[in-house]
């Protein structure tokens, strides 16, 4: 890691650009405000990393792999005894086994514990989630290798009413692609070819199962980007992203999936394959049907292909991360950061005291900044011409520094600093959970109130004497971070251990304080099984009884995903 | 208009920038390219125009009024004796004409022929098309003010089988928007308020009747920009660019409205009003409906509000125009332009010789360059550093020249310049149609082939003695232009009288010839009633079953926009 130290060194390093910018501006603040302007002296413009992610890479979920040793969810049937298995769903019998593996081919195309052949070691990495909070009993796992392969098993499940949950990567964060009871697991990890890049139009065709990092580091390779990263990319699926409309750490510049999926093949719970696989950037001939798949959680289908548009990788990688006096500077900060940085603004995240303290505490490493703030904001920009940009973000330091906007910062110098100063931002789900467990709140609310939110549960949390430095408390800290740059806020509460009183003081009080604020109880991790109770608070009692409509009209049976969603 | 004399005079004019530009190399380039490279001297970057179509602005229509006479469309009954009004349909009574009355109020609120009190003028233009190539026979005309006017609307013609026509600014191409026999027009002229814009996060909030260049100047004054921009933008509705998915110049650059419409007011056909207008850039609760509004061109409901997510707007534009001896040569100049100008590039529009030949005869006017070349290009930039800008420009201008990429080319040097250069792209629909007619089709295709249909058609339209300088020949001119950044071709086939000949050689053929290359027979301009019997070509069997689908879900009754799209 790199530490404080040589943050401290390079501003002591010559100034390769000085000569370029002008030293008497870079002096004057220099005077004012210390290391931020000085740091900010030599360029730190660097190729973008492929991947800029600093903890280990060899495990298979670099920065989910928790620190403590591997637990065991409780079945999710125990944990929500209110859930009963639907009984218009047929078992699984050794007869749908034959069919399937005769369907499939190849012997690792079905892992099968219907008939015993697969231990229940072999089917536990397909019935749990990865924060081991969700825990099915499937019995049958299957991997088909082709688009023929999905329609064949999803035409067969839905004239035999056997229940399917399909599953990419799972990587999700509310339950959502793995069983119940006893659905069949669909995994796409086979499917996982990248079958054409166009380099003119930026165009991308892949198997739905090819892990995000795999996809980004082909662009990589060949000047171009996928327009969506988040924590997960080295596990999870390109089709579970779309699946799940994953917002991530580029939305702010690449916009929603909504708009860059330019086209999908899927498989309809009947069997029916929609093939939508346009390469076109437009192509308006009828109602875009792939659209309600984005975002369906696998509610009415299973995506097989997609067609990304993939924007021109930038050249040039700059980070710089502040601590900021208050939430309102906070604002006033992205407010600028829009303005002056404008079209090479990749991301404006922000952190609170209380989550940098916890991510100190599990690593025990260098702050990037000495002293502490309440908020801490990383700016990343990434443009076609370093040079331009870091004088942009030059200028963009000065003014927020002159004019008291930001109390303090530092700029990274080169790739590795780059990490760093990211992982200060993307380690925070992983450590706060150090301590016990976390609740999860992923939303939605507009710029102004953002972090109040935060604020306001710390209060109620306290009052009710739940909160406190000491294990007789189970609350540990109330934490806020995430993506400023789309009001998307990650609303946490590090805890020693699950408890019911906790659970009553936070719902639906979180969800209430939301719909007040017309936020979204989902801003990105989706509804999966946490969150189906809740929707009432984002959407109207009318919206939810269209979007019951179109689930009857595509998946009249319910066999997809049951119990989940809406 | 600024003729080719000002280009050259500011050639000669004292270099701003020439301090911090190489001097060296643009000597350099001078001795090989001339006028380009001496234009580029002076830097051009000027404020974003609020409207940057240099064409008479009184008229409603600037770019669409035409030169020649006002004359009358022929009936679309007579012009497709194939279609029949459907008899399920109710005929307006005055009783359905007094309840409209009551329901909206207003006198001005109803247009009424059905009792005589409107006089067939005073329907006209809701029944006609801007290009005169469709006439409905429309008696009815309801203008609503509110959603509440529009939910009653619907409820009672879905209710009493009363066919409808959702009519924005009646800009569309295809005959979308006016009814083919006697559908009731629900023109939303009147609902054109903006509610709100937040600029911290950038979504505006208005009324689906606000016409675009009102919001987008409504931006503008805001430091933002509307994600969309066309030709028709004096005229159109927002509310009918959603409906219709429209790209148009600023796609490249911003995506498509399923990227930045984040959330929708509709009314179903069964007065259902469809609420969801979320603010939120993130929000993963649900299937997201509104997006099959986006594109449905009127077919399943209204639309009455929207949120949009505005980008800053760019203080700094350069646009440059270039004359190119070939299409590979133009793709190459593509390529580059997307490598080196990047995150500034926010426009790449192609013109072929023939389109500009045209331009210079109905207009006379001297042309940006001198001499003919077989292609000509305009790129235009956008950031927020206009030094920064120009110097990528220029390093791009003199890449291209010295590598033989481009011919001849000049840099608009301020904002009259600016949109005199534009002028000469965007007045090409309006000019080519000055003989007579123009067979129009708005296709996508991959890049590689995309000219190749231009050489295709007037090859077949020449071997059919068709094509000629005389009257005796009906086409006058084959001609390609369009969104080269979009792969979205415009191929025009101007002619001096519509032919059943020319139709004949041009369709199926063109239809074919997308389907071929897998490309969109209708890239923006939507289906209508125009492209209702080709979707085949570029949707399967599957696709449009599933759409059907989707019609029969939320308009069971077939009430809306009747006998078009699907």
């Amino acid at each position: 890691m790199v530490s404080r130290a040589r943050f401290l060194r390079a501003v002591q390093a010559p100034a390769r650009h000085l000569t370029r910018s002008s030293s008497a501006t870079i002096t004057s603040t220099t005077s004012r405000c210390g290391r931020i302007a000085a740091a900010g002296i030599a360029p730190a413009s660097t190729p973008y990393p492929a991947s800029r992610r600093c903890l280990s890479t060899t495990a298979p979920r670099p920065l989910f792999a928790r620190p403590t040793p591997a637990r065991r969810a409780k079945l999710t049937a125990e944990t929500y005894p209110e859930l009963k298995r639907d009984d218009r769903f047929a078992r699984v019998t050794p007869q749908d086994v034959a069919f399937f593996r005769d369907l499939l081919g190849e012997d690792a195309a079905v892992i099968d514990g219907v008939d015993g052949k697969a231990e229940s070691s072999d089917l536990e990495p397909f019935n749990e989630d990865w924060m081991h909070k969700y825990r099915g009993q499937t019995r049958l796992v299957l991997r088909p290798a082709s688009t023929e392969h999905v329609s064949g098993i999803l035409r067969y499940c839905n004239e035999r009413m056997l229940a399917v949950v399909p599953q990419g990567g799972n990587t999700g964060l509310v339950g959502g692609s793995v069983p119940v009871f006893d659905e069949i697991v669909v995994s796409m990890a086979r499917m996982n070819r990248i079958h054409s890049f166009d380099d003119a139009s930026g165009t991308l065709v892949l198997d739905a199962g090819c892990v995000l990092e795999v996809a980004d580091q082909f662009l990589a390779e060949r000047g171009h980007i996928f327009p969506l990263d988040l924590g997960a990319k080295g596990s999870c699926h390109v089709g579970g992203n779309v699946a799940t409309n994953a917002g991530g750490l580029r939305l702010l510049r690449y916009g929603s999936l909504h708009g860059s999926v330019l086209g999908m093949e899927a498989v309809l719970p009947d069997g029916t394959v929609m093939d939508d696989l346009c390469t076109l950037r437009k192509n308006n001939t009828g109602y875009d049907l792939k659209q309600l798949l984005i975002g369906a959680e696998g509610t009415i289908g299973i995506i097989t292909k997609l067609a990304v548009q993939c924007p021109q990788r930038s050249p040039a990688v700059n980070v710089a991360f502040f601590g900021i006096e208050s939430y309102e500077k906070a604002q006033r900060a992205f407010r600028e950061a829009k303005a002056q940085l404008s079209e090479i603004l990749s991301a404006f995240e922000l952190m609170d005291a209380k989550s940098q303290q916890l991510v100190h505490a599990v690593r025990g490493e260098k702050r990037p900044l000495e002293g502490e703030h309440p908020f801490y904001c990383l700016i990343e920009t990434s443009g076609s011409n370093g040079d331009h940009d870091y004088e942009k973000l030059e200028k963009f330091l000065e003014d927020v520094m002159t004019n008291d906007v930001v109390a303090d910062g530092v700029v990274a110098q080169d790739a590795t600093q780059i990490k760093s100063l990211w992982s200060w931002r993307e380690s925070v789900p992983e450590c706060i959970g150090h301590w016990g467990g976390v609740y999860k709140y992923d939303v939605s609310i507009p710029l102004a109130d953002m972090y109040t939110i935060v604020d306001d549960v710390k209060a109620r949390v306290d009052e009710a004497g739940l909160l406190g430095d000491t294990d007789e408390f189970p609350v540990l800290g109330v934490i806020g971070y995430g993506h400023m740059g789309d009001s998307n806020l990650h609303l946490n509460v590090a805890v020693r251990r699950y408890d019911k009183e906790v659970e009553r003081v936070l719902e639906p009080y979180v969800y209430e304080w939301i719909e007040k604020r017309k936020g979204s109880i989902s801003a990105e991790h989706g509804l999966g099984l946490a969150k189906k109770p809740y929707i009432k608070y984002s959407r109207n009692e009318t919206m939810v009884g269209l979007m019951k409509q179109i689930k009857n009209l595509y998946d009249p049976n319910g066999i997809m995903n049951p119990y989940k969603y809406i």
